[in-house]
C-alpha cells in the first residue's frame, strides 16, 4: 500500500492517475483528514495502514505563480522546508521508503556550455547564492534538511506539461500569457514524472536524488513554434527583450531557467521520451479546457 | 495581560523574572498547554485572555551550542523561521501588538572600521550570504518572514550574560571553556534585555527592529582579563590560534561575531549599562552553579 500526500495538487493529481491506471493499491490523505505537518500522527498512520511506500506531493508553489510565494513566505518555507523534514521523522519512525517531490528550479543556466547539472552539482539558485524567488530559495533549503536522510528519494520536477490544457500546464502558460520569456530549459512531462516516482519504488533503483526531466532542452521560442505548427497558437507570440525587460514588466521575483543532466536516471534504468517527441505528443493529443 | 511564549527557556526565564519584579500581569504559556505554532489556536487563546500584547521568546538555539542546529535543521528552522510568522498571523487576527525575541547573531564583523550594524543594515551572516551557520540562516529568515509585519518589535539579543553561573551565560561559557577565541564583539546583559522587552511596550516605543546590546564592545581577552581580575578564572585563559584553528579543532559552524550599533534604541529614549559596566557589576554579584 502506497501513502500519497499532496494527492489533491497539480502533481499528486498526476501521481494518483498514475496510480489508479497501473492499479496499485493507494491512499491518498488530505491534511484535514490527517495533519501530516505532525511526525507522530503520520508515523501512526503508516504503521496502522501497513503502508509500504510514501510519496509526498504535498508543498507549497504560489498561486497563480512563484511571484505569491514572496508575499506569503512562511507557509512557503513550512511546505517547501518543514513538511519534507517532518515526513522523513516520520518514514523513519515508521521505517519505511519514501520520496519527495523536489524541483529543478534550483538551478539556474547551466554549469558549462553544453552542459546540464547533474544530482551532484550545488544549488545554484538559492538563498545561499542571493539571486533567487523565494519559493527556490525554499526548496533548496527542502534538499538540505533531507541532505543526511536514508531510504528516500528526491524527485526534481521541472516545468510539467502534458496534453491536457490548464493553469498549471506549461503549453497552456504559453498560449494565454500575452508575451513570451525566451529561455532554454529542461521541462518534464507530467504523465511520465508521475510513473518515474512510482517506478523508482516499484525497480527498486538506489536512494538519492533524481532529476526527472525528458533529456535534450528546449528553448521558449522553440515551444511557441510547435505550438503554433500544431495550429494551437491563440495569437502571434511575441517575447520580452530581455530578462531584464521581463522582470521589469512582468514579475516580481526572478524566475530559474536551467538544464539538468538525465544521465543518472538512465543509468537507473528508467526511460523517458526525449524531449521534443513528448511535446509533439502533448500538442497531437491536445485537450483543451472545457470554457 | 501579557502573554509570553517561550517562558521556560533561558531568555524567556529572564522575561518572567523582569515581569514578576515589576508586578506586570501576564501568563506564561507552554506548547503543550497550548499549540501556538497553530495561529487560530493562539488567536483564539489571545481574545479569550484579554491579551494586551505578546512576547514571543521561543524559539530554537541548540545544545550545549549552535552545532547542534546543522544537524536538527528542520526543527531549527521551525522554531526561528515558521514560529515568527504563526505568532504574526495570531496577533494580526487578534488585533494586538507584540514582540519577538531575534539575534545580532545575523551579522559577522562591522560594517566599516570603529562603526556597528544599525538596524538598517542587510544581514551579512546569512543564508542569502552562504556564510553562516544554520542558526544564523534561520534568524535572519525569521527576520524576513516579518519584514512587512506591522505592530511588532523585533528585539536583536547578543551573547547573553549576567551574574548567575550557567551554562547558557557567556561569562560561565568563558570559564567553562578549555580554549578561546579572540573576537570582538557587542553582547547583552540579559535582564536589562528582558527589562527592554517590557519597556518597549510600557514605554510605546516605536515598532521596528532595535539591537538591544550593552553600549560599547568588547573583546573575548578583555572579557577574560576582567575575570581574572574578579578572582574566578578557573584556571589561565589559553585561546586559538585563529578563526580558523578554532574551526578545526572546536566547532562545526562557524560562529558570529559582531559588532551593532545601539543608537536607535537610546534615541527611543531606552538607556542600557555601558558594557565594561554591566560586566563588572555581573562579576562583582557573581553566584557560582550549585555543583
Amino acid at each position: 500500500m502506497i501513502t500519497l500526500l499532496g494527492g489533491s495538487g497539480y502533481v499528486g493529481g498526476a501521481i494518483r492517475k498514475a496510480l489508479d491506471q497501473r492499479e496499485l493499491p493507494y491512499r491518498s490523505i488530505s491534511r484535514s483528514e490527517l495533519d501530516y505537518y505532525q511526525p507522530e500522527k503520520l508515523a501512526a498512520w503508516l504503521q496502522e495502514s501497513e503502508t509500504q511506500f510514501l510519496i509526498n506531493a504535498a508543498g507549497y508553489t504560489g498561486r497563480p505563480n512563484v511571484d505569491a510565494c514572496e508575499s506569503d513566505k512562511c507557509n512557503c518555507l513550512n511546505g517547501n522546508a518543514i513538511l519534507p523534514g517532518r515526513v522523513a521523522e516520520a518514514c523513519k519512525e515508521a521505517d519505511i521508503p519514501w520520496g519527495q517531490v523536489s524541483s529543478g528550479c534550483i538551478y539556474t543556466g547551466r554549469p558549462a556550455p553544453g552542459e546540464g547539472f547533474t544530482e551532484e552539482d550545488e544549488p545554484n539558485f538559492s538563498f545561499r547564492k542571493d539571486n533567487c524567488s523565494f519559493y527556490s530559495g525554499t526548496k533548496a533549503l527542502g534538499e538540505e534538511v533531507l541532505a543526511n536522510e536514508e531510504n528516500v528519494y528526491i524527485w526534481r520536477l521541472r516545468i510539467p506539461f502534458n496534453e491536457l490544457d490548464g493553469a498549471r500546464n506549461f503549453l497552456s502558460k504559453l498560449m494565454r500569457y500575452a508575451k513570451l520569456l525566451e529561455a532554454e530549459n529542461s521541462i518534464t512531462q507530467l504523465d511520465e514524472f508521475a510513473n518515474v516516482c512510482i517506478d523508482s519504488w516499484v525497480k527498486q533503483i538506489p536512494y538519492g536524488i533524481y532529476n526527472i526531466t525528458n533529456p535534450g532542452h528546449i528553448t521558449t521560442r522553440q515551444v511557441a513554434g510547435l505550438i503554433t505548427e500544431h495550429g494551437l497558437a491563440p495569437h502571434e507570440f511575441s517575447f520580452f527583450e530581455s530578462e531584464s525587460d521581463f522582470m521589469q514588466k512582468a514579475a516580481i521575483a526572478p524566475r530559474s531557467n536551467c538544464v539538468l543532466n538525465t544521465d543518472k536516471l538512465e543509468a537507473a534504468g528508467i526511460h523517458m521520451t526525449p524531449i521534443e517527441e513528448a511535446l509533439h505528443q502533448a500538442l497531437d493529443n491536445w485537450v483543451p479546457e472545457a470554457s
